[in-house]
């Protein structure tokens, strides 16, 4: 295709130029750009293709970057990048120094904050327009958030502080039926029917006209009318939840007509204060697969344009994980699985049939699923949530406050453990040993085989007690599987030198011990640190520990506390987007890196 | 007082054949004990005075322990325990292996859940009422959650996931316009505005029947007419934001009428679904003083019970922050700062008069708390929030994801950081360190003296970046306090012997090391470790490290991890109510246990 608008123009300044009719092709030219992209890079496609008109009109009315455009998740903002500079390195979209899936302020001055986790953007949001209003600055902070997103607790807290602010804040609700799973739960049913109201507007002031239509006639009778309408009259102000959190409310907007999307963004603009406007669009809009398929084309990795098909890819640990605790939970009553909101990226999509009424989709609510377990677990259930490591940091307070303090015995898969590649720093799996490693008397298993990873979880749901989690890397087991054990494997040959690892590098370094012969130990039950395992360690004169974790509070830190010759090898800093195995070689974790590092080719590992 | 029935019933049991009238005596008797303990062994007064019709009516109705009522914060189950066996323990309320001031499973079979931390009520009481429809158990879970409890965005997760849920599940909101601190933002307006309507279920059968009342005639007209009807019922319908989430709505109660309150819990229990009955309670009920002043007998040391009389006390940390945040922020307008409905428990009280402004109480909001001194931190602003360890933990996702990934500069005061005594398990500063050196580029700081907390600050503000904490221990500075210093300070005596230690027991180990004739070194930054100090452990044959920190993470850990022979002395497990200094002594922190320590009569400290 050859992008006629997008290569020609300087944005976001001439899209003040454009007419309705060219506007219009601009949005088609981005449509296309981004189905090429990500069909070749892969990344989010449904959510994207849903705001292309939302964002050339929220670029055509506000004045970014002096107006503050905040993208909750961050996954929709590819036609914002495309309007605000970043059409000619679009190519390099999730690539290594590319430009990132989600808004980065290193990256762009248009890009107002970090994005990746969900829900938080009416909060950064209010902290710009606060911002503003102390400062006399009279632009506006535009929060953008889907009704997925908005089942988030953060959400409601910062539409609870908004609401009565008086600052210049603008949300933007883009309501599309979906977030990644079907949104469950009273806030969505809500808005759904707010939605199918053919325009609540209207209503609103037929409702209104109705009642002033009504003759009033005198006497006692007269008082009594007069005083249920003025309450009826006070209950339509009250018509919507956000006006009852002290919005202005506009909408709902069709968010594929440019000309009304305007419209409504130009009247939020004069309001002089905060402002909700409800937006309706359809995910994938534009490319058929996808809007029939909204779900599949969430978050994908390379596909064929033409007829949709994306690459088959085998088992990976969270099916096997699904499947194996489908199979139990079919004998066992007990056993409740929780999701939040990502049935299919946790492996709980396998709990389906018969067991449906033990799978609970909570909504994007990290926090809630965790407390919701406690309950379950109180009251004898065996609870099993299953959640990426990334987000699990939600639910760090009810982690301690809720089921460790009690003892309660919960389980927790925790998918995309470890390096996960090009989402970027927002969605690393590196701080769950770092942080669930505070939480008194918890368990933690990295198993490295689909046997294994079953065997952790019989483990964890009939033997071990209170808070017991199982880590699961991205993809699927290895070719070379090793010996399955809960606890952990040694390779002993003769050598001083012992390579010590778990999860998914073990594999690399099973090739670096082979190559180097030297002995190596890889740990299963990763914490409690097993006194065996530390007595392998101690017999060794060089030890040599290396994790996809964060440097502090990591594995290795711990092991060095007991066994001071250890050098490890962990993350310092932040991971920005590129490919696992970019990141495993930058990091050291590779097996050619291993062998460098054991040999002294790397300098130090500490 | 001589309590007459309280001493003789076999409680819950024995209530169901009161009298109404013997009911209201029984409610005298449970305010006299709760006022009488209180006054003695301090805890939660205003909280608890409220809600003593409330819960009388509750067991008088319900059935505990096979009904399970969960109270949200748990600060305000006193008549609860009185009601359930606990009268003759009560007199040992937060003292130690005495009754918790919290809800505690392990302390009675009607305590359903550990609480202590807000808004995780309605979650708790959901997963215990799906457990409840899973097994065919038609028993209810009641979850007593106050207003103020309400802006926590958990407690909207709850709630969300509740009301479509089909279970026996009943909300009690026990509203009392008041949380510690006056509560803000749109929820609170809403339910100020629910509360003032004379009876809101009145209104809504008046304005039905107002409706019914109107004649329609015939035509064209009459269809617009009846479709206008159709939708102001559908409206009404949607009515309450909690029939919005799907709950039917009970209320307003009189909190305090022991026969309405009855009849609406009855009414309720008769329902086939979710119920959320609003009961307007008045804080401090039967205590003048109290009702007078609730958020002052929010909390509470012991205080004299005819006069009101609280003992004085000095300067607290918190004073002293607020005071010198206060001198600072008049001179530097980018200063702002952010409390999560605890403005006199975190010091910034003393930020009033022309600061107000700049002051944002969020409401019970740790999470939008973070993501909202984001916004501020991206604009220029430098924004302090001040909050309890304890609470902190709710933030942990937004600080690594909001602040740090994009390097922004934020201040946040650590308040109760190390042992806070009576208040127990659930609100020991024991985490902070461990979790907070989980995230990249964060600075921590401990001062021991006034002076040194203020050279803290003003370093946090204008010399370092990124995320910096400063933790303030409970109480205020020691008699004879350290000379101030930003970094370490080392007492050198030729010894090859040191001790190591930071924050509020850095005088005992003085003490100690002046006993002992060893080396003291105290830490002011704690983290990052500074390499000098470092190096000094390193240079002695025998290290003591001594803090109030839970063992896992701690900084003994990490100084372990470099410094091999240090021996490290920190918390393991949850600690239990009892004095600060109780605590201090049993986990080996006083002088005394320092000395013992060091001489080896206490076994080894690892």
């Amino acid at each position: 295709m050859v992008y006629k608008l997008l290569s020609r123009l300087d944005l976001p300044r001439d899209l003040k130029k454009l007419s309705l009719r060219q506007e219009e092709e601009l949005c088609a030219e981005i449509r296309a750009k981004i189905i090429e992209t990500v069909s070749k890079n892969g990344g989010h496609l449904s959510s994207n293709l849903g705001v292309v008109e939302l964002s050339v009109a929220i670029h055509k009315v506000f004045d970014s970057p002096k107006d503050k455009i905040i993208f909750d998740v961050g996954h929709q903002s590819y036609a914002h990048k495309l309007l605000t500079g970043r059409f000619k390195s679009f190519d390099t979209l999730r690539k290594k120094g590319g430009i990132s899936g989600f808004t980065r302020p290193s990256e762009s001055v248009h890009d107002a904050c970090v994005s990746g986790h969900s829900s938080n953007s009416i909060s950064v949001a209010l902290g710009i327009a606060e911002a503003m209003k102390l400062s006399g600055d009279n632009h506006h902070a535009i929060a953008v958030i889907g009704d997925g997103a908005l089942t988030g607790g953060l959400a409601f807290e910062g539409l609870n502080n908004a609401g009565r602010s008086g600052t210049n804040i603008i949300v933007i609700l883009n309501y599309n039926e979906m977030s990644i799973s079907k949104n469950i739960g009273g806030i969505a049913t809500y808005l759904s029917e707010l939605r199918t109201q053919d325009s609540y507007k209207k209503l609103k002031s037929g409702a209104k006209k109705f009642l002033s239509s009504i003759p009033v006639i005198g006497g006692g009778i007269k008082n009594a009318i007069s005083a249920s309408k003025d309450s009826i009259k006070e209950m339509l102000l009250h018509s919507t939840i956000f006006e009852d959190f002290g919005f202005e409310f506009i909408g709902p907007v069709d968010g594929h007509n440019l000309e009304k999307l305007e419209a409504a963004l130009r009247s939020a603009k004069s309001v002089n204060g905060p402002v909700l406007i409800q937006v309706n669009t359809v995910k994938g809009k534009g490319y058929v697969p996808a809007e029939e398929n909204p779900g599949e084309y969430h978050g994908v990795s390379s596909f064929d344009i033409d007829s949709g098909d994306k690459p088959q890819s085998g088992d990976t640990y969270t099916d096997i994980f699904g499947r194996e605790l489908a199979r139990i939970a079919t004998a066992d009553e007990r056993i409740v699985a929780i999701t939040a909101a990502m049935k299919y990226g946790t492996g709980l999509n396998h709990f389906k049939g018969s067991l449906k009424p033990r799978l609970f989709d909570v909504g994007i609510a990290e926090e809630h699923a965790v407390s919701f377990a406690a309950g379950l677990a109180s009251m004898g259930k065996l609870p099993v949530f299953s959640v990426y490591s990334s987000f699990l940091q939600r639910s760090y307070d009810e982690l301690i406050h809720d089921i460790s303090i009690d003892g309660l015995h919960a389980v927790i898969t925790v998918c995309n453990a470890g390096i996960v590649g090009e989402d970027g720093e927002t969605h690393q799996g590196l701080y769950d040993i770092p942080f669930l490693t505070t939480i008194p008397n918890v368990t933690i298993y990295s198993p490295a085989s689909a046997a294994e990873l079953k065997m952790c979880l019989n483990k964890a749901l009939y033997e071990d007690g209170g808070l017991v989690c199982i880590r699961l890397p991205k993809g699927g087991e290895p070719e070379d599987p090793f010996p399955p054990t809960v606890n952990y494997s040694y390779k002993a040959t003769g050598s001083d030198t012992l390579i010590v690892t778990y999860g998914r590098i073990s594999e690399a370094a099973r090739s670096a011990s082979d190559k180097l012969g030297c002995d190596l130990l890889r740990l299963t039950r990763i914490y409690p640190l097993q006194p065996e395992a530390i007595e392998i360690m101690k017999s060794h004169r060089r030890v040599y520990v290396f994790e996809e974790c964060s440097r502090s509070g990591s594995l290795g830190e711990k092991i060095k506390a007991e066994v001071p010759q250890a050098e490890c090898r962990a993350i310092e800093g932040f991971i920005p987007a590129m490919t696992q195995c970019e990141a495993l070689e930058l990091y050291g974790l590779t097996e050619e890196k291993i062998v460098e590092t054991v040999r002294g080719e790397n300098g130090s590992a500490t």
